[in-house]
């Protein structure tokens, strides 16, 4: 959804709905400014562009994004399981990982603030509002903010097409699973963070799954060793 | 892609290569009724339409369609599963799931020459090339295709929302999986000549998974079991 005009952007902005801001080329002035550097305060991107119908406008969120430290917390008390996703592109894969957290009993997704898709409403579709049953938080620093999770005794898993098998790995609960991007996999200092790096092993002539089916067998692997 | 003109489109038509015909509705002559019953015969879908640059064209098959028989022979020699997709419409989860059947191994990959997505550039696309690596076999019956499979020994599981914990299941080669499309599931005939309906056991306040996730979820638990 697209929000018009300084003073909605700025208070979407303040409420914590915005993904991303657009700013006409043309516009200037001390408002504008005040935005951006509220915007670059709160991790949320500006996007300079020429043609655009306002001076301002925002692309809003449709799900309210959650405190990490919120998420953290409820998984915590329930021996809950909290999934990472790094620089992830496709609205589609996102959608789909989500739906499989749902279906896992996840207690959270975490995306990054920037480098990845945000939620939208493909998302929302490919997830069959799975997005409305689960925590979602949005942060600014992904490897920050696992660091902060090892902190309170979560293992983290990250997954890799080259790692340990994830059938032979012991883990209990609170558990982060990170699952990188389309392209790139999960990024250097992300890896860094994670305890082990845990692959599926093929049987086949590819050695890479879709990474929402990836994440699908991850969580089932993991249900169904601990409940 | 796109083959025009009767006679590209007939030699397309018998060497086994076409997902679809388009005849245009001025177009009529005795070879074009040939065609139709060729066609017809093959199993081969005619869509008749009103704006056409030629009088007959096809879309053609990216890959070679393998007659089932091969692949079942091939599944009996191998101790192999074989991949039934009834009735799936999406281009994406057809993709998805031939690399998921790559991935963990798998004989074949069955779908209908009706009713359900045939494999065009965006299966490829997502299936990663995945395609080029497993054989794919288009059946005009489903249900008595898998009727064909029961008398060789296979034991042939549907997967379903509401089924038997595919963890409890026992099973043994050869094997045949049955998926269900996005909106239908499987379809009564089909249903019917399954040997059990199996599920994946939710956790969470969703009870479906995309089909893709769930095949890549059935076929990562036959492989952990029987390797």
């Amino acid at each position: 959804m697209r929000v018009h005009g300084i003073n909605s952007v700025r208070e979407a902005l303040k409420a914590g709905k915005v993904n991303r801001i657009y700013i006409s080329s043309s516009a200037k002035s001390s408002r504008i400014s005040g935005l951006v550097s509220l915007a670059k305060k709160s991790g949320i991107p500006v996007v300079h562009v020429k043609n655009l119908n306002s001076n301002v406008e925002a692309d809003i969120s449709p799900v309210r994004y959650l405190n990490l430290d919120l998420i953290i917390e409820k998984a915590l008390k329930s021996a809950g399981v909290i999934v990472f996703l790094d620089s992830v592109q496709d609205p589609q894969n996102l959608g789909s990982v989500i739906r499989n957290a749902v279906f896992f009993g996840c207690t959270g997704v975490v995306i990054p603030k920037r480098r990845g898709v945000q939620v939208n409403e493909t998302v929302i579709k490919t997830s069959s509002g799975a997005v409305f049953h689960i925590n979602i938080s949005r942060v600014s620093n992904l490897a920050n903010s696992i660091k902060k999770l090892k902190k309170y005794g979560f293992l983290v898993l990250g997954a890799e097409p080259e790692g340990r098998n994830i059938g032979e790995i012991q883990f209990d609960f609170p558990l982060a699973v990170v699952i990188g991007g389309e392209d790139e996999g999960i990024s250097k200092p992300v890896r860094k963070q994670c305890d082990e790096i845990v692959s599926i092993p093929s049987h086949g002539k590819t050695d890479s799954l879709n990474l929402s089916c990836a994440s699908a067998i991850l969580l089932y692997e993991i249900r169904r060793r601990i409940k």
